[in-house]
């Protein structure tokens, strides 16, 4: 463990950094550049800022209840310069992996909502399950729920009509073994402003996971798959790339697993106490949880982009 | 690892194991004396001819979807002598807890059915959340729900209405440090008849426990809670004690964890595959998992009662 790691980037070293040694910055969204729909005072600056100072930027967010349009909108109502193919979510990766990395032929099996399926459509993917499911019949009705002989995968998303019923249906589908099982990430909460928080798609996963005795795949941070699906639109150079995120085992860990330089912000999930408890740990797996750098909130990088 | 430990009982070894080894019978009931409303055949018989020679027999169930009295209804059906008394399943254990062990003075946040809402009633145990309770509004109103101060614990059962706003409200309890945490149980399928199977408990205690970031305090088997609440009503001598059950996970592990002689029976969930897993392991945390004998079914010990 070196010393060095997990340094205030502030000051001469973050003009440096970001002039000399950075081409591309990813930004997670949650707890970075807005918490809920408050953006993070200064944060529009920042990115703007590093866009005209001809860096490459990038939104990459675990979280599955937006198609990338929706971003873009959200992003621009709040004063950032974005592009919609700038931008980088579950719900369009998930489309992505299952057109090209499973290359499914068949349908899903969806526990998601609007952004998921706008996201499917877009890609013709057919799918069922959204909505709301009610429980009906008793214990034999339900081992017995009807299948979809073509469903050939089933996504589990952010999905605020889960259910038991839903539950019931994903493992009638997930025991047979040739089916996929897919996530689309495995946040455990949603933050929302005012340090308040829900569920995340993260405790719906476990419980289809338990219920099947399998895991799923999982298409968001802290895997590589988003890196890859910007990497096969853009020119990435990861050494000359980093990673701002809030969560270490999320954000920062995707990073170190794909060779980026990382700063965690502390406007969102994780603290300083956090990379404090994975530092003294002892455990190499937990290593790579600890960033390269740390900003209050990432307003402060706003002097290192002035004159 | 002796290797005497999973061996068949039948025969002469049998009849001398119960009538000379053993004064007291615990059964699980799903997968061991029936799977769903199916009777095991032979096993009224064995059960009865166990009273008859004196043993003491109870009924040890992690399923909470029936009150004892459901229990012992259910049995008579089947041809089992039984008296409701010596029923001990996770709704009336739970409820024994929360007035016993946690001596809970409040409202009680309940995941669960009718037969959890029974127990508690008979124990003066007031509670709300049980039926449906459909989402309405959005994230922000998720976050806001409606807390009642009353509430001291939240309680996980078996809850074919589980949802998405009931795991919020759970949360919503269960980050103040000082609200109890219980699951009555954490099989993570039920079994039916047929091979078929529906989600378990343990599914919705793993998305509570996800979203919490706790770990719930367990009621039923693997814990030794449910044998506490049979020796406070009964003289047990837990060597003079043998555990039948389907599940070395649950069954087994309670046994081994209590001192008592342990059979599994292969009519249901386990194999004696995963016990040769569990052999062969090396782990000495899952060799508490590896019974004393095996039999087929608990038909198998018919003989070894009779003349």
């Amino acid at each position: 463990m070196s010393s060095s790691k997990c340094a205030r980037l502030a000051g001469a070293a973050a003009k440096d950094f970001l002039s000399g040694a950075v081409d591309t910055v990813l930004f997670d969204c949650d707890g970075v550049i807005w918490r809920g729909d408050q953006v993070v005072p200064g944060a529009p600056r920042v990115i703007n800022g590093l866009k005209r100072a001809g860096k490459q930027v990038f939104f990459i967010t675990n979280n599955s209840t937006k198609t990338r349009r929706m971003y873009a909108e959200k992003l621009r109502r709040m004063g950032f310069e974005v592009r919609e193919e700038e931008v980088f979510g579950t719900a369009f990766c998930t489309a992505l992996y299952l057109r090209r990395v499973a290359r499914l032929e068949g349908k899903v099996y969806l526990m998601g909502g609007k952004a998921l399926c706008q996201e499917f459509d877009a890609q013709g993917i057919p799918y069922l399950g959204p909505g709301p499911d009610p429980v009906s019949g008793g214990m034999g009705d339900w081992a017995g729920v009807s299948r979809d002989p073509e469903v050939r995968a089933v996504v589990v998303g952010f999905d605020e009509h889960f259910s038991y019923m839903k539950l019931t249906k994903a493992l009638a589908y997930l025991q047979d073994p040739s089916c996929l099982f897919l996530a689309t990430n495995t946040d455990t909460r949603l933050p929302l402003e005012g340090g308040r928080a829900i569920p995340g798609t993260g405790c719906l996963v476990r419980a289809v996971e338990t219920a099947a005795h399998r895991q799923a795949q999982i298409v968001g941070k802290p895997t590589r798959f988003i890196l890859d699906c910007v990497s096969r639109e853009y020119t990435i150079n990861p050494a000359r790339t980093v990673m701002v995120g809030d969560r270490l085992d999320t954000d920062i860990l995707m990073g170190t697993n794909c060779g980026l330089r990382t700063i965690l912000t502390l406007t969102g999930f994780s603290t300083l106490e956090d990379v404090q408890a994975h530092q003294s740990s002892g455990c190499p797996s937990r290593q790579g949880m600890v960033p390269d750098y740390y900003v209050d909130s990432i307003a402060d990088l706003l002097p290192a982009l002035q004159g």
